[in-house]
């Protein structure tokens, strides 16, 4: 591992000044203490102090976790959680694209002092998750996953097995049209899902249908563009990709006089504390949140102590309530 | 949870004979004895003394663990290890199929205190991998997955990456017609590595040929079966399931004046201890063995807890030593 002295010999500087550069002194410049940084990350520098084994962050970008009805203030909370109890230092950081083009994201950490972080709600074309491919910081990402950096792992719930069992729950109500709703294009969880929906009607023996199949965005806006469409081509039940999508997908269908579940039966997924106050209550795939925070601190700390374990996945649970029924013949052949 | 009383009245006795049944007391009949804990079994009952918590067992059915040269042996220890920090008690069971028809495996759990179980080496076809389906006692098994029941989890390395980076190596000296000595049929791990060979050809670029596919066994025997055919197809590489194979196969090209890796490139699986003592030392893949059995602990406890892992996977690590070498081209074409 690369010490102060080699930092100071590739500089052709002063071991002082090096160590005045890693710690933030005021009096060296901020170009020289840059340079310190940057060759520090280059030669694979870690601090030695026993403070910067126990302080860890928690990124988020795209997410909301601020009250406890958002999907992200519970994974963050038994990330905390969990990390409180080994003594771990947690300090959150809402991140954005300026904060990510002003500096790699190996520089950061280690100006920080953090030994670790876990990544919420970042998006493969995120400069941050670029740089994952060949980081040196033992990091966490929720729903997406880097091949072949043995730094790097992901925490996530198991798609298939929630899909499937949303698909079989329909198929046991007669559906056997059944559109799905999707999250953002160009994210891994959106294309393991629809992978996951593709496989889970085969299994059910159904046939997924390409017009019944649509990309959105994780938010309540997007349905009133595919609603419309899945109506026209038949679905008699839609699988959404989140309960917010799920949410917007009732409020459409309703504005067209559609019932749920009496005309169409809508399957949310994760379960957030709105589900269950929707009207009807809405059937979903839960995630368990909690649980997954607990496992990406579980997965963290082993990355950090040298287990390079590259993914952990929950079981999702399938949480049926009133937005789904049987299959309304009459109804849907007029 | 069901309680002495619940047990008591399902069968019309006294919840004295109850505690006597699950405590193992010499005044009341085996059949009684039986009878009362197919009925606990039945009902959910857990005991509830501090003793039961921390007790755990790893069951061990075709696999050698007995010393540091065998698969099983880093695997267990540090199993062994991780359980020790936590304080628990872990006792190894040697298994076979007799004891699995003797007794349920819920029963054979409850009567014998254990709160959890890690099972190694186990098959599909075996009964107690058959009752993991509905078993309500936290189970984890190494590379095999349990669907729809979340008493269970699985940890295993991540076998496409593996083999991913062996064909990537293996083309990189120009190894297009490259060989796949699986393990035994019908194992979920033998059924992924023949996807992730598959697949991984194809991100290749190069094309995955059935004559060049073979199921054997995880031991040196089977080489001698597949070695000849495969090198008639035109086979230039052979990568294995295992490094026993590897060897199976090194000494089965030796006996028919074929060397390694002048006329064949040979690569393994595990990274066991011989791997690296075989002439020609043994290119190969490996599975962290102690990890495993660290992370085997993890999930477990996870499961004791009521966190529900599904899955977790760890990074493999390719290895590279002598058994691997430029495609030798005019050797190929005599």
């Amino acid at each position: 591992m690369a010490t102060i002295k080699d930092i100071a010999n590739k500089l052709g500087i002063s071991a002082g000044t090096v160590s005045k550069g890693l710690n933030g002194a005021s009096d060296i410049s901020e170009s020289m203490r840059q340079a310190v940084l940057d060759a520090a990350v280059e030669l694979g520098y870690k601090p030695k102090n026993m403070q910067y084994d126990k302080k860890v962050c928690i990124m988020v970008e795209n997410m909301n976790y601020e009250s406890i009805d958002q999907f992200g203030y519970e994974i963050i909370a038994g990330f905390e959680r969990a990390a409180a109890r080994k003594n771990y230092e947690v300090t959150i950081i809402p991140t954005n694209l300026a904060l990510q083009t002003k500096e790699q994201y190996d520089t950061f950490m280690l100006k920080n002092s953090f030994c670790g972080a876990f990544l919420l709600g970042f998006e493969l074309h995120d400069d941050y998750v670029k740089q994952l491919d060949h980081t040196k910081v033992p990091t966490v990402l929720l729903d997406n996953f880097i091949a072949d950096n043995k730094q790097v792992g992901y925490v996530g719930t198991d798609n298939y097995e929630g899909i499937k069992n949303a698909v079989l729950h329909l198929k046991s109500l007669g559906h056997e049209t059944i559109a799905f709703l999707n999250g953002t294009k160009n994210s891994m969880i959106t294309s393991k899902r629809r992978d996951a929906f593709i496989q889970s009607m085969e299994y059910a023996n159904l046939t997924p249908d390409e017009k019944l199949m649509a990309y959105g965005h994780f938010n309540e806006d997007c349905a009133k563009d595919h609603v419309d469409y899945f109506v026209k081509n038949g679905a008699t039940a839609i699988l959404c990709a989140s309960d917010l999508i799920a949410s917007g997908v009732i409020k459409e269908l309703n504005n067209r006089n559609l019932q749920v579940p009496k005309d169409i039966s809508v399957i949310g997924y994760d379960d957030i504390p709105l589900a269950k106050y929707l009207t009807p209550s809405l059937t979903t795939i839960r995630q368990n949140r909690t649980e997954l925070g607990t496992s990406a601190f579980v997965l963290l700390d082993s990355l950090i102590h040298g287990i390079h374990i590259s993914r952990i996945e929950l079981r999702p649970e399938f949480i049926l309530r009133d937005s789904t029924d049987q299959l309304n013949e009459r109804k849907n052949r007029n």
